[in-house]
């Protein structure tokens, strides 16, 4: 297999919480918002990709070690239960995160312990029910932009507002506006550790906004930019080091 | 006289064209931009500052190099004349940021020889008359902020929208939604040499914006984060050194 | 008072173990590493600063939250006790970065607890004991490096080598090389939320590097630099927002 | 043929002066950096690449508008003659990268006028001759550090020191020390509208670094990184607006 033709291993996890409860989340999202996202994956990417699926209330929130020692992204959407999530499962993401994996961050996930952990701020923002988004890209060649047309309107949102408490992004690919007039830095790229890190603020579970084709767009996009860091030829290091290490007949580690 | 006391020397450049061609302009602004610009200076820095104010039909643009040699922070307005301002004094502007004199660029001077030079980029942008602009504040506690309530309406102004071809600014200050739905990067903020250069966009020559106080205090704000850098212990380099010049006895230029 | 009367304050944080175990540390630090970073501090800024020690064997490790509450800089040297500070201390003084007080991270606390939360990253990164450092200012004009000549040379220092794991800094003062050929970058500038975080690489406790004229007046100037930042007009937001909750008469939280 | 069989076309641009005057030079360059460094691409790179030469003395320096319009990357090699390159050819290169061509500008190139147009700084820097270059990569997963081990020692180079005048990189790769005690920014990336633009310090016409494995490596991976950007579906912008232009039935331009 040819290096263009190696399957991206996504699993997408959910916790699986509201749609269960609240009957018109769940005439939205049937099978839970982590089933639509996968397949909007799948859609755009088909055979490039391999969506697995995890969920909060399953062993280990249905990411044991093995899982997540083959998963190239990792999606990562949440509400209702962060602090449900166990500080284990935290502590293995983001160690998977610096040593590599991909990591995308949807909407409330804004407030996950594993964004907050990365980030390394309060994540807090404004927010309201109800509007209208438009997304706008200030990146027009930004990978994760590609093949979106400018701007892409959601037509019901939650509204996300400034001041958004991160680390200035390293890189900054969206900004929506609200028809309250508000602002939000909507996509964000981060790097941390070996690892890619993008958030994506639209996607509120009250409103279809994972079935909107620019949307699954995005993410596939979102996806293919965040893939685990190719194999380095040479350790990461936090080694000592003797003198004159690197230099002819010195053995690197 | 202590170092909080040191007078801080500004000068507002204009065109001064429309001013004097349009009516409407000229009775919003009947000493031309600049004036109404420098008054809100005085009015907000008071003994602080010592503010003069050039235009573009003076001999040399009213900018002779010995007002230039002495400006710690200028600050820009230009719309229909950018064409007509004599490369050498665009030479000189840039050379005196390099050194560190500030520079305060300000809504259609974006597209300004100065600006365009120190970017290295078109500056292209979206535009439309009359809309609302509310201007959000993303970095809250930076000087350029300080003293303004998040957001800062704007009743009518000029739409610049995103995509804007800009480098990535090393600060984002300020981020602008318009009632068309349409989102700019509206404070932003790069150094270049020694000089800070602050973009901000609000401005336009139709409407009173440089008489609504928020507006004044951040272009107050602006003229102070952008003061001539301090005198430097030691010269800038660009020099050819010897092995080790920067040893015990070896003369540092 | 005015203004530029304000003092600030300042509390030195170390862990003080090795300077009580070890005779050679003990003579270059007699009263602790802290005792004599406080000194620098008060030889360089006298009368505008109060300065506060603090250590790990101390009850809450020397930081009860009124202290905590009420210093505007905060500076931590730790090395080989990283472990027993305890969480809730942690967690406190992330929590008040957050909200605005200052951090200047020394030395080898790149591997404390307060630092990697922060940053998010391992921090990871190569060393050797016993090298000559020379420390470059790359960033001039940094109010971190005034009166800094350039380079500095630090006899015997610690190699602190890249890569290292930390996300790509906001501003990049300093950069070191060593005897050895090494490089790193050994004063970096964070945001994270309202605080301003530096982080510097010289002060191994082995050498006297916190006797150095220059290195004094780094660390004073980063205290100026990190000083807590001015109380905003508005508070942190973070809660719902009703539509057109800005506009006149609207109450803004 | 498919997207990853897309052959990459490459501009090598040489003022070619000092290795037909220098004997010592045209030794080590017989046919020119240009040929050499072209060489290299080929190599690595394989039917992936088709790489052309310009040099300073031919028509139009060798880069008339067609050639340049199909070029999707262009490296800067200059020394000597910078002032001899005629402005016509720096504004359509500047242009071409403001459409998306790459641009990778090669040792003292730094003071070619296109970078110092591209970046609106002076570039300066300090300099000597005959120093042993240790380059380290302090972003080893960047892609222009793909498959170099870490260090990457060059015996015999130009040292080039810090502070080096540019605005703060978007991304910076590589830090090089020199056996003298300096360091310097040795490979730093901007973007500058559409384009990419990879500055690398490495090179001096004196010693055989264009020969050397691993910088060969650096520049094929530069040269892939700042492949021309793919097009869009929306042209740039830069246009006027009416309100609700990107709504249903609206049309987009």
């Amino acid at each position: 297999m040819t290096k263009a033709e190696r399957v991206l291993r996504a699993t997408v996890w959910n916790e699986y919480v509201e749609e269960r409860e609240d009957p018109s989340i769940g005439e939205l999202y049937p099978n839970g918002l982590h089933t639509t996202i996968a397949e909007g994956l799948l859609e755009l990417l088909g055979e490039r990709v391999a969506v697995g699926t995890a969920t909060l209330g399953q062993p280990r929130h249905g990411l044991p070690s093995e899982l997540l020692d083959g998963t190239d992204v990792l999606l990562w959407w949440g509400h209702r239960a962060h602090q449900a999530v166990d500080d284990a499962v935290v502590e293995d993401v983001c160690r998977l995160v610096h040593d590599g994996m991909g990591l995308v961050v949807l909407h409330s996930a804004v407030h996950s312990k594993v964004f907050r952990r990365l980030m390394g701020t309060s994540c807090r923002l404004d927010w309201r029910h109800d509007d209208r988004e438009v997304l706008w890209t200030v990146e027009p060649d930004h990978p994760i932009a590609s093949g979106i047309r400018n701007p892409v309107v959601i037509p019901c949102s939650e509204m996300y507002g400034e001041p958004f408490d991160i680390p200035p992004p390293d890189e900054l690919v969206f900004i929506s506006s609200f028809e309250g007039g508000e602002v939000f830095r909507s996509g964000c790229c981060f790097r941390r550790g070996r690892g890619r890190v993008f958030f994506f603020a639209p996607g509120d579970e009250r409103y279809p906004i994972y079935h909107q084709p620019e949307i699954r767009r995005i993410l596939a996009n979102a996806v293919r930019w965040a893939d685990r860091r190719p194999a380095r030829i040479q350790p990461a290091g936090g080694v000592e080091r003797p003198r004159g290490w690197y230099q002819d007949g010195a053995e690197a580690r």
